[in-house]
């Protein structure tokens, strides 16, 4: 095998607010020869998440942060191109977190996850079969335990986990409501999704289209996005309401953090409001991706992605679609050669 | 028996912000005269909660509001001195819902409850063994759920409900830390009810105080105050942890609310928020009332009390004591003649 480059985008400085493309460098390297054990993978597609916006503080959050002058840290998959481990043969397809590279060197074979593309192709298992789904598929039926009779609100209902989110809650029976911005996302959610109500935060008034969407109130809140929306679902709750606290868009850049004024209301309503880890579900992972595959492949549940084609410097521009809303569903970069 | 007048404090306008004497109007009566059912109390001790700012408010919360013109809200006790039904004899102690009046005609005995004055005095009942007891069991116990082992911060732990949730929580082996503000509560918390570590938040840097308090963190927090102390106890929680709502004092006179900006802390450590109404509980008060009693009694638990001697004159400067951190354990207005 010819001697291949790597190109390496790197945490080259803290963000303070909005990241820049100053935050990274970018470098270029020699890949070494692979141990006994070692795979190498052709990165195709890199995953691009919110949660990647915080792992760019200092800040030891539920990982630990990514360091100045490390490859920042990011789900992909790709195409297993070299092995010296018996597990995987080449033109096996992997998924794990290969970071925003263009290779992927696992050592020893650690820490990659084969995937079964005749059940559903390489994006599929980035997003709905992946992290993305995992999240949906706990944070609601574990965390908001939704009873058919519900009324779900489901924030960035039109994005990766949101859309997954909304679709199980109708699957399950629920009464489903989506918040998003923009005719696209909503036209998105009521037609393709199926969900009963939809609100366009960014026209007219939050309050009255939630109201409207939602005249008796809401029993789960599934939080995706914090800021407003949140409040403004706090102030909505029924008794005994449940809310995930999946993540909080909306706060990510945010130099001056503020909390929910509306707290009280879960005192008022006997609610609670819950924050959850989709890593501490992997030992029930199976059970979701089983049960996704199979609504899937009878139709009931829709995969969208946003796929950006570009390569690795593509990378800094296609992270910052997430905070402009201008993505819906999972949105990944294409890493072409 | 004599023509009794009857002395009330009604709601006269909607406070903004602190009450002041203006939004109370006292009124005199002529007590009716009894019909088929009814019993008269003299109303011996009244009740402050915080939560009767919230009742002064026109929003509906957990319950209806206080209308403008009607005698204030309050829990209270007091002796049955004319009775014209078979339950009630003339000596009876009874608690319930007076109002803030001398004399409480309880039409057709309802809503009044008999209490055992062998088992502990009429203050206890209004206490340890009335709704502060019950919400300090029931949120302690069923909210929190906590394990021996768990670390657990109570704020406004000399008041009435915290004092009773520490000890409770004591009782239960795990390790307890109380937070109010001044000598005589630290004191209170450290040598009377036993907690292992206490913090003045009108001393010197609450977090730093936190810390040394709860090196390893947070399991439990019970929360009845809000703003500032919420807010760094969310930022103190272990894995796992859960935090009781069941108040929020610094709040209640604020007009520009302020929600805990490190709620993402509950993401993070996988933690949960949980608000609960006392009143939820009525079917299994018999149960902590049976409990509580038998700890009292065998000295466990320490019930204290703040009476202020004064009559219905006195309440709006009672009622004040709540806000200013005047009182420690459950404060009352004993309605002297």
């Amino acid at each position: 095998m010819n001697k291949i480059q790597n190109q390496q985008i790197r945490l080259a400085s803290r963000p303070i607010g909005e990241p820049t493309p100053a935050n990274w460098n970018k470098t270029i390297e020699d890949i070494p020869a692979l141990e006994d054990g070692d795979v190498l993978v052709k990165v195709e597609y890199i995953s691009l998440d919110p949660a990647m916006r915080g792992w760019m503080n200092a800040a030891r959050s539920y990982i630990r942060p990514v360091e100045i002058g490390e490859v920042m840290r990011a789900g992909g998959c790709g195409k297993v191109i070299d092995s010296k481990n018996e597990k995987f043969v080449v033109g096996d397809y992997v998924t794990g977190s290969p970071g925003v590279q263009s290779y992927w060197l696992i050592k020893g074979g650690k820490g990659a996850l084969k995937v079964n593309t005749s059940i559903a192709p390489p994006t599929t298992w980035l997003g709905a079969l992946g992290m993305v789904g995992m999240t949906a598929y706990f944070g609601l039926f574990d965390v908001c335990a939704p009873k058919p009779t519900d009324v779900v609100v489901v924030s960035g209902g039109a994005g990766a986990v949101g859309s997954l989110v909304g679709q199980m809650a109708k699957i399950h029976g629920c009464t489903v409501v989506g918040i998003a911005g923009g005719e696209e996302k909503t036209t998105l959610m009521r037609e393709t999704f199926g969900f009963d109500g939809v609100v366009d935060y960014k026209k007219g008034n939050l309050r009255t289209q939630l109201r409207t969407a939602c005249p008796e109130g809401i029993d789960v809140y599934f939080d995706n996005v914090g800021g407003e929306i949140l409040d403004t679902c706090l102030s909505m709750l029924r008794l005994k309401a449940r809310i995930a606290i999946c993540g909080a868009i909306s706060a990510y850049n945010a130099t001056d953090m503020v909390g929910p004024k509306n707290y009280l209301s879960l005192l008022v309503n006997r609610a609670r409001m819950e924050g959850f880890v989709v890593f501490d579900y992997a030992p029930r992972y199976s059970e979701a991706v089983t049960q996704m595959a199979q609504w899937i492949h009878e139709g009931k549940l829709k995969t969208i992605e946003t796929v950006v084609e570009g390569n690795i410097d593509s990378f800094h521009e296609t992270f910052m679609q997430l905070f402009r809303g201008e993505n819906v569903g999972k949105l990944m970069l294409h890493v072409r050669e």
